[in-house]
C-alpha cells in the first residue's frame, strides 16, 4: 500500500488554491502536490496553514532545478526553504536545459550534477529531499538535460540517499526499456521520492509542454509502472500531473474525481 | 573520408525530382536519398533511370518498416524490390508505433524484431540492407517503437550484418547518453548502415513531425556525431535530412547550397 493518491496542482491551474483544498477535502484526498508560482501568488504562510488547517499532506513542491540560470543558487535555496515552509519533505528538481546556444550537453550534466552537490547541505538542514527528476528526451535541449532514470541515478548516486532521490514520472519514462531495471535500482538504493502518474497522447501540440493525456487516456501501461514502483519499496503518495489545456478548461472537482479515479484504477 | 554529401530527398519535399537530380549535378553532389511516395509518383523505373544517367548514387530509400500495419509484409517486400530497382544497397526501416489502442511496448519490439526477421531472406535475395531506423522517443507510440540506438542494435544482432543494419540519425539520438558506446559497438559489429545530420530547434511543432533544424541551427554536436560515425569505421555517404515547413518553402537549389555547407562544416 502507498499512502494514497495526491493531487497535483498542475493538473488543476486555474482551480484557486482555497477551493482546490476544500475540493480536496470533500473528496476524502489526503495530500497535494504544489507549484511554487501558485503558492507565492496565494503567499506560501497562508497556504501552508490553510493546508494544514484542512489536514492535508503536501505530497511534494514542483520546481526546483533550472540550472542552466543565472540566479539557480539563490533561487534553488530559497525553493527549499518554501518546501519546509508548507510542510513537505521533496522539492522536485528538473535540471534546465543546454545554456544559451551551447552544444555542450556533457558539460551541462556535469553542471547539474555539480548544482546539486552544491545543495545539499542546504537541503539537509531544512529536512527536504530532493528529487531529481528525468524529462522526456523531447524536453532535453531547453528544459531538462537529465532524460532519462539512469541518468538521474547516477547524479544521485554522489549524495546521501535521504538528501538526494529521484522522482519518477511515467510521462517522462514510458518509452524507456532500460527503466524496469532502474526502477529496481532505484528502490534497492532507497532513492524514490516521488511517483507521478499522466498518460502519453498524440498528437502533442505545439512547444509540446501541454500534451499529456489524463490516466488511462493513453498508450502507458501505468498499472506496470505501479507495480514495479511498488515492488521497488516505494510507499509514499501518488500524484496524477497533468498538463493539457482540455484539463485546464475543465471545472476544478471534475478533474479530481477524474484523477482520483485514475489513481484508483492503475495504483491503489 | 566518408563518400560524400547526400542530398536527402524530404530536405527539399517540393522539388520536382528531375529539378532535384539537375540541381545535384550542378552543385557536384554525389548522391541523393530518396522518398518512396516521391519515386512513385515520378514511376521509379523512370526515377532510376534519370538518376543513373545523371550519375548520381542513391545513397538509401525512405522508407520500409511501419510493422503495425495490416500490410506491412507485403508493404516492405515492394520496398525492397524498389530500393533495388534504385540501385540502392540501403532501405531505411520506421519500426511503426504501438498498434490500435495496444499499451503492450514490449510486445511491439518484439513483433518489429520478428518482421524484420521475416524480410531478410527477400533482402538478402534482393542485394538490400535493411537499416533500422532508431527514431526520438516523443515518435514511441505513433510512429517508431524502436528509441534508442541499443534497441535498434540488439534487434540488429539477431541477423547477419550484410542484411540488417542501422542508420544513424543525429535528430533523433543526439540526447543519448548511451549513444557513443554505441557507436562504436555498431562500428565494431559492422552495423552502421547510413548516416543522418539534423539539428534539433526549439520551439517544436505541433505534431512535433516537421520540426528539424538544418545543420548548424541547432543545438546537436553534429561534429561529434560525424568523429564517432568515422572512428566507428563508417565511410559510406552523409545524408542530411531535415523535414520542416520553412525549409520546404523555399528554393531547391538554396536548400541544397546550405545542407552541402552543413555538410562541409561538420561531416566533411
Amino acid at each position: 500500500m502507498n499512502k494514497g493518491f495526491s493531487l497535483n496542482q498542475a493538473t488543476t491551474k486555474r482551480w484557486p488554491l482555497d477551493e482546490l483544498v476544500a475540493g480536496c477535502v470533500a473528496a476524502g484526498v489526503p495530500a497535494v502536490g504544489l507549484w511554487r508560482e501558485e503558492v507565492a501568488e496565494f503567499g506560501s504562510d497562508k497556504a501552508a496553514a490553510l493546508i494544514r488547517d484542512a489536514g492535508l499532506a503536501v505530497s511534494s513542491l514542483c520546481r526546483g532545478g533550472f540550472f542552466h540560470e543565472a540566479d539557480w543558487y539563490d533561487d534553488n535555496r530559497r525553493a527549499i526553504e518554501e518546501a519546509a515552509t508548507l510542510g513537505t519533505d521533496t522539492l522536485v528538481l528538473v535540471s534546465g536545459g543546454l545554456p544559451g546556444k551551447s552544444r555542450d550537453i556533457d558539460g551541462a550534466r556535469r553542471h547539474v550534477s555539480d548544482a546539486i552537490g552544491a545543495l545539499v547541505p542546504d537541503a539537509r538542514a531544512a529536512g527536504v529531499r530532493l528529487a531529481i527528476e528525468p524529462l522526456h528526451p523531447m524536453f532535453c535541449a531547453d528544459r531538462c538535460v537529465v532524460a532519462t532514470l539512469g541518468q538521474a541515478l547516477e547524479i544521485a548516486a554522489a549524495h546521501p540517499s535521504d538528501a538526494v532521490g529521484v522522482c519518477i514520472d511515467t510521462y517522462h519514462l514510458w518509452w524507456d526499456d532500460q527503466v524496469w531495471d532502474q526502477i529496481a535500482a532505484a528502490g534497492r538504493a532507497g532513492r524514490i521520492a516521488a511517483f507521478q502518474l499522466a498518460d502519453w497522447i498524440t498528437p502533442l501540440p505545439a512547444g509540446v509542454l501541454l500534451g499529456r493525456g489524463m490516466p488511462g487516456a493513453g498508450c502507458v501501461d501505468l498499472r506496470r509502472f505501479a507495480t514495479a514502483v511498488h515492488d521497488a519499496g516505494y510507499r509514499g503518495y501518488v500524484e496524477v500531473e497533468v498538463f493539457h489545456e482540455d484539463v485546464w478548461s475543465r471545472p476544478g472537482p471534475s478533474v479530481l474525481a477524474e484523477a482520483y479515479a485514475g489513481y484508483r484504477a492503475f495504483a491503489a
